[in-house]
């Protein structure tokens, strides 16, 4: 196989035909200015993806097929492959045109379709039962193009293996269009299984991913190429858009490359700073609003946001209360400062006050307890809402995973907000990047006292964060990802009190998370779309 | 086909292993002094419908297969088919077991898995594909039972048309075990289907539904049974717990019934006082707090509320504010008078000018908007939340679904609850259903001006809701249940600009029901699970 392919990672917005449209034709015509032979942009390009229902209105269909026929037009002296949604015969597939001098040569319809997790493709299409390759001719030779879809790689839990198959049936090279959302590693794991696959068909293998944030789902791009001797022909960066070229010669990469170094934390901000950007831009705002406490999960999501949306474009709040402490304060003000954003102090003590006596009757002969803890910080949620309103602004959630698992939260308090970035983040994992940050950044960003002292929640008189996190995150973290039973849970961790205690609290706080804000996924089982439990639920050990 | 058969419209409870299968095991010990031949239970009785992630866990499956050999000994002298999760070869299928003499002499497995709306079972499940009928010995002779499940019985969108196969091969009757959710018509229409199948097959028909509710959702129970010839043979009633008989003598009902008369109202009113009892008392609550406002919509959840947790347990509180008019706390106070619920008042002006105050700074050279009106709902959310909390009840959130689909309603505000009772019902319903309550009263229990005033949310000066609901209400229906495009609906209504006033509205505010709290289903199309839209989401027209 010699051919010139280039990789798009575009962009592209749900929804946004027309834009992704221009995305797509300007991308071909750069490609055609490199001399390319083959474009290769990601799955679903045109509509985005993931589109959920609306792939059920006839006129999003429409709407679609109207556009890739003008598109189909711009397709010259090049090989398109654009992934689109195609209905035949009553049903619909996850599909990639094939274009070539303005036609549409062929589609390629997707056969495994993940329903699991966030993916609810059984839900939107139908599937493919027979992979081939498909014939084309570039510079007066004929090559056959194995094309597959995200999924079709993956197919470890699937009777078809497409891979296998499209080169069983003499496919020169494999082409997979992917939406790959982002997990912390799954860059890893996507080269092992495309090396793998290079390994045991000996062909060059090209991957290109979608970039961009969706509501919960972080596309990280990360597209590569491996020749067919398992080298290095191309990588574009993680969360950035870019187009770049590979060139084989008899399947092996004209310039390899080293294997790209990956940096775990790194991948991790870029890709939250791109969940946060995206959400943002793609509804139409450009503020945050976010209370800051003093402690770590604010102080590291006012960085984030700082970095994604621009110190300006970012206003903090303190809302003190008779139960905060100085260094709350404190600490809050100089990770304000340290960050150039917008902060102002807000105290709660007399609307608090002005609640209690309001509510004097219902709370009579009553003691101090959760409802007066959660009244502040629903006070706090409803400033932050406020200030929302006034400045057209969205408000971050900074909740971590782990206290959204215990439901350590209070629903309309500090669980309010638009977005929730660190909501998939166990707290190690948040004390851990936000000394990375304060690593790079060559000084404490975030406050050293904001790292270092104890957590609190600062509800009431002497209250503490009642979790040692350090015990209690890895215990949330395997309960959740439903890879380890309660048994094998008890014999790790010796202590069934504590397991039994956790599973509980997850349980009994499956209410609250129901209502929760979106919160950007990092994790391979995050809270949200891709974890449907019942609210009632009797099942217990 | 000469027999006994009894309908177990039970009500399970998810997760709830032990106390369904004392369910079962107390229906079986019933069925058997009534010397029925066969007992037929609701699809996944055992576990109840549906567990959704729950199925994904190891230990979840393990206790259903170890409680169902249990079950399997109480079964003597009667067939027994009870719905069951079946884990075989690796794969998980929605299965009855048939059980005889103390032995499971075979699982019927589920053929078409319903992926849409509120249903994700391949998720969770393994399609089977060749339904076949089972042989049973009963009274010395030699029957094939037909046995289906649910959706095998909704054979329109599926190549396998299970009914027909099982006909085709010999069944002497079909036997349907359910998990049909509730909506207003859904019972007229199971009706006419199964006496279709019954006029194309010849052959008695047994349906069995699950009865009760979970989370969103509302089995209404409604079982019955068809002889070969069409007639009803059994009838159980809507939304209650019953068991009942039927007798068929070479495929005719010993017994033949008239045509049960169905009232929507009355199966609505019954729907939703289940579904209200149910959500309550499976989450181990027994105290309601509504804010009563003087509207339709707040006195229609009293009423249900009322009518399904009892009058003692309704608490509601008027929240007047500066803004509020007499006849608001008058109407208010004259439902709740009429219920025999608790009633108290509790003013936020107070409140709402200490907000006002603490938000001086932020708030400065703005003028009273959005962030205004917002605010005296979310202070109203945050007092009925802080009783919820000393009370340990729930609150219930009273928005319409029209209101809820054009996002006139404030998240944290009057959005704040565990349940809301009538986000499934348009704004004319309301009052549909408001009027025959109190015809069935035989007096104003709704008063009078409540149902004939002019809505109004009364957050500011002046303000009426900025809607003609009788207009609205029906473009918002036609628009959710996606039968009907933009272009149909300017036709229909000719007025294309409030067509698209409402579509936008209703894209814009999707950010809103992501976070809402789980809504009583009843018509074919509501928010929550069963309706997945992108919150960026740029496809307009």
């Amino acid at each position: 196989m010699n051919c010139k392919i280039a990789l798009a990672q575009i962009n592209v917005t749900v929804g946004d035909i027309a834009g992704n449209a221009e995305k797509i034709i300007n991308s071909i015509n750069k490609a055609k200015s490199h001399h390319a032979d083959i474009i290769l942009f990601p799955e679903l390009t045109l509509s985005a993806y993931p589109s959920l229902d609306l792939i059920l209105e006839e006129e999003f269909i429409n709407a679609n097929q109207t556009k890739l026929l003008e598109i189909t037009k711009h397709v010259q002296d090049i090989i398109a492959i654009i992934g689109v949604i195609y209905s035949h015969n009553g049903h619909r597939y996850n599909a990639l045109a094939v274009i070539q001098n303005g036609q549409i040569i062929d589609y390629v319809l997707k056969t495994n379709l993940p329903t699991y997790d966030v993916f609810d493709e059984l839900r939107y299409f139908h599937p493919n039962t027979q992979p081939h390759p498909i014939s084309v001719r570039i510079k007066g030779k004929t090559y056959k193009l194995g094309i597959e879809i995200c999924e079709d790689l993956w197919d470890d839990r699937y009777d078809i293996k497409v891979t296998r198959d499209l080169a069983k049936q003499g496919a020169d090279i494999i082409l997979n269009a992917s939406a790959s959302p982002f997990y912390t590693g799954k860059m890893k794991q996507r080269i092992v299984l495309v090396r793998e696959k290079v390994e045991a068909f000996h062909l060059p293998f090209v991957y290109v991913n979608l970039i961009g944030g969706q509501d919960e789902l972080i596309f990280d791009g990360n597209s590569f190429a491996l020749d067919a001797e398992g080298r290095f022909a191309a990588h574009l960066p993680a969360s950035q858009e870019a187009i770049a070229y590979c060139s084989f010669k008899n399947g092996r990469a004209e310039n390899p490359q080293a294997d790209p170094i990956m940096h775990e934390l790194k991948e991790l901000r870029a890709a939250l700073i791109l969940g946060i950007r995206d959400y943002f831009y793609k509804s139409g705002f450009k503020d945050a609003v976010i209370g800051l406490s003093g402690g770590i999960d604010s102080a590291l999501v006012a960085v984030l946001a700082a970095e994604a949306l621009g110190p300006d474009h970012v206003y903090t709040y303190a809302m003190p209360s008779q139960f905060s402490s100085d260094h709350s304060f404190v600490d809050a003000e100089q990770c304000a400062k340290n960050l150039h954003i917008h902060f102002d102090t807000i105290p709660i003590e007399s609307v608090y006050k002005s609640f209690l006596n309001a509510l004097k009757n219902p709370f009579s002969g009553t003691s101090f307890g959760l409802a007066e803890e959660n009244l502040q910080a629903r006070i706090r949620g409803s400033i932050l809402m406020s200030i929302s309103n006034k400045k057209n602004a969205l408000v971050l959630t900074t909740g971590n995973k782990t206290e959204l698992a215990l439901g350590y939260c209070t629903l309309y308090g500090d669980m309010c907000g638009a977005l929730a970035p660190i909501s998939d983040m166990n707290k190690p994992d948040v004390y851990r990047l936000a000394n990375y940050l304060n690593e790079q950044y060559g000084f404490d960003i975030i406050p050293e006292n904001t790292i270092s002292k104890r957590p609190s929640a600062e509800l009431a008189e002497g209250q503490y964060d009642p979790f040692d996190y350090d015990i209690v995150s890895p215990i949330v973290d395997d309960l959740l990802c439903q890879n380890k039973s309660i048994e094998q849970l008890i014999k790790k961790t010796a202590d069934p009190e504590l397991v039994y205690k956790i599973f509980h609290l997850i349980r009994a706080t499956e209410f609250k998370r129901w209502q929760a804000a979106p919160g950007l996924r990092i994790t391979p089982k995050a809270f949200g779309q891709g974890r449907r439990m019942p609210l009632v639920n009797h099942f217990t050990f």
